[in-house]
């Protein structure tokens, strides 16, 4: 039987049309509108810009899972440019409009630290997926933390993860995953756009993953005093604040298991390279090391790459309890990462291999996130 | 004796021109040249948008600190636009660049939630004052706290201040205050506009304040199933949050002293409307209510306001510990603040006036917090 409540419901649905199935995407600031997510994936951006000549919607890079841009938006009689753009692939996407060539921020979107500013992202869902989504589980706390650091001379700032229970049970230590950002991005990154601790959350409440503190740092770090010149990176100090201040920091600051074992360092693309570069040189100090869509290894020599870590084979696979290694098949870095696995299992270094469709975006980091955290820390 | 490196610095300063004394804002995004900020606090702010015909810088609400705009930037032929104005007032202000009109963020800068977007923010340092500066004082934590709102039905998000030392010493519990952001505004603007952790830690290193916990909420709630109409400011169920939701989470997962002598609530502008509604409503969970740059008191009358919370005096007075309400002087609401002051005062209301220079802005709510905090959980 049908009660009058349930019939005016599916009156409305009929009614409706099909556009209106559109919802305001997840990344939308409180009370937005637009962006607006369609069933199938396709997008529709909309900016009130009356006084423009131009008005497209510019992914980040140019390309991402957004499609190849710039995609032109169409003017109304009111000054409103709107475009529908996709099916789009889920997950978070950087963008801008070039509002005649300048690239500016959607105000009905969140902004996220990418591409060396505060940028638009939006999200799209994924239907199969919701192993990243805040759901009714036990949830851990980020929190941010400020130190100084010797190597910088400057006030830094970490987000640490602690797991759910980490405050009620006050004997507990817990192992320490250090995870790092890419080129251009911040130590906010793996919180608001890969939502590393809703993934955590998910697979300790599952069983799946050990808990474990997690702690993102800034990739971008200079020696104090030094000025790092117009073509610097201004990483180049990095590795001395992971290991002077950061890890002793974190130990003194938590309730760590501070050993080696207990330690893993991972990283996305440029952070992928400086995880590599921290743990290899130092295994001494990180037992687990991780590159997620990582630089790659064409030209790779085993014999003299990262300082030889490589060249005893045997006592590689002894002492590095993972070596995990992975990359989306649409990403730019794919063949390179591809040969640095063929390289390593051609000389039967140990390690884990992920591939899997995607490009150089932070759904396929999600994933990787995923597959690595439960492999961490098992004896 | 001047040995050559000193020579050479004296040397090089005496031929900078003076133009280069301007440094780069604090709230500048990593290596960003622009907005600068000159030694007597004239902003240069440049932006590159080569087929723009018209470029201004817009103070948030078109005028605040830096001003009253929108100024207009002049066009190299390069198409990168300038503008220096000021001297602008100490402290944090929200900005755009409106680029033919619409307002775009200005890529140099960190973004802040402000004006229901994320919006460009300057912060112009004051010479006279530190007490919101990171300091070689031991540092509290900013906590995000994921929690289920059985009044909205979703998931919210507090930001959780806890005091340096909390994670050392297992037995101590902390006063708790509940402190609001604005309209428009966020649970992130305390840390990142207000600086409210950094205001805490320097006020506790200095013995001035209680250790206390500090709890940043949205202040935007809509009751499970109830959609806003386009007109509602959709705050409506802010304090059924608080009371039902929020203050049990928070005396669940903290070690609180989860009494109403060692619980507080103010809020800035909307915010201190919510915390004089929520407080003065519910005196046997709150003793401390603060009302920040906050709704005034024109055609107040004693015995109604706020369901009459005022009309018995001397129970008021007991019961009370602490009625703290200010406004900056040249804030619009100033006339109502001081009404409302004036009337609690004739009516021999026992409260804290606070009245300084000043708009409706940070660096008010910066001083009242540096004001409020040492009075808070006093015997």
């Amino acid at each position: 039987m049908i009660d009058n409540r349930k019939a005016l419901l599916i009156l409305a649905a009929l009614l409706m049309p099909a556009s209106t199935g559109a919802q305001p995407a997840s990344s939308n600031v409180r009370g937005a509108e637009f962006p607006k997510i369609h069933a199938d994936l396709r997008v529709t951006f909309q900016v009130k810009a009356p006084a423009a000549r131009k008005v497209q919607v510019m992914p980040g890079g140019g390309a991402n899972g957004l499609g190849k841009g710039p995609f032109e938006m169409t003017r109304a009689d009111d000054g409103t440019w709107t475009a529908t753009i996709g099916p789009v692939q889920p997950g978070f996407h950087y963008y801008w409009f070039l509002v005649d060539g300048l690239a500016a921020n959607d105000p009905g979107s969140e902004t996220y630290f990418g591409w060396a500013r505060q940028s638009s992202g939006i999200e799209a869902p994924d239907a199969a997926l919701d192993f990243y989504e805040a759901k009714d589980v036990p949830h851990g706390e980020v929190r941010m933390h400020w130190y100084r650091s010797q190597t910088t001379g400057l006030m830094r700032r970490a987000f640490v993860y602690t797991p759910p229970g980490y405050d009620s049970d006050w004997k507990t230590r817990y192992p320490v995953l250090y995870l790092q950002h890419g080129s251009g991005e911040s130590e906010r990154g793996w919180t608001a756009q890969g939502r590393a601790n809703f993934i955590l959350d998910n697979l300790i409440a599952a069983g799946q993953a050990r808990p474990m503190i997690m702690v993102n740092e800034n990739g971008y770090a200079t020696r104090a005093g030094a000025a790092p010149g117009p073509g610097a990176r201004g990483n180049e100090a990095f590795t001395e604040v992971v290991l002077n201040d950061l890890v002793p920091e974190i130990d003194k600051s938590y309730r760590t298991l501070a050993d080696r074992a207990n330690r893993a360092i991972a990283g996305l693309s440029m952070g992928g390279g400086q995880a590599m570069s921290a743990g290899l040189g130092n295994l001494d100090r990180f037992a687990s090391i991780g590159s997620l869509s990582g630089a790659g290894g064409r030209n790779f020599d085993l014999r003299t790459a990262y300082n030889g870590a490589f060249s005893d084979v045997a006592a590689f696979n002894k002492r590095v309890k993972l070596l995990w290694i992975g990359c989306g098949a649409g990403d730019n870095l794919f063949g390179g990462a591809t040969a640095l696995h063929q390289a390593l299992e051609k000389a039967g270094i140990k390690h884990v291999w992920w591939e899997g469709p995607g490009l150089h975006e932070w759904q396929v980091w999600r994933k990787h996130l995923y597959d690595l955290a439960p492999r961490l820390f098992r004896d």
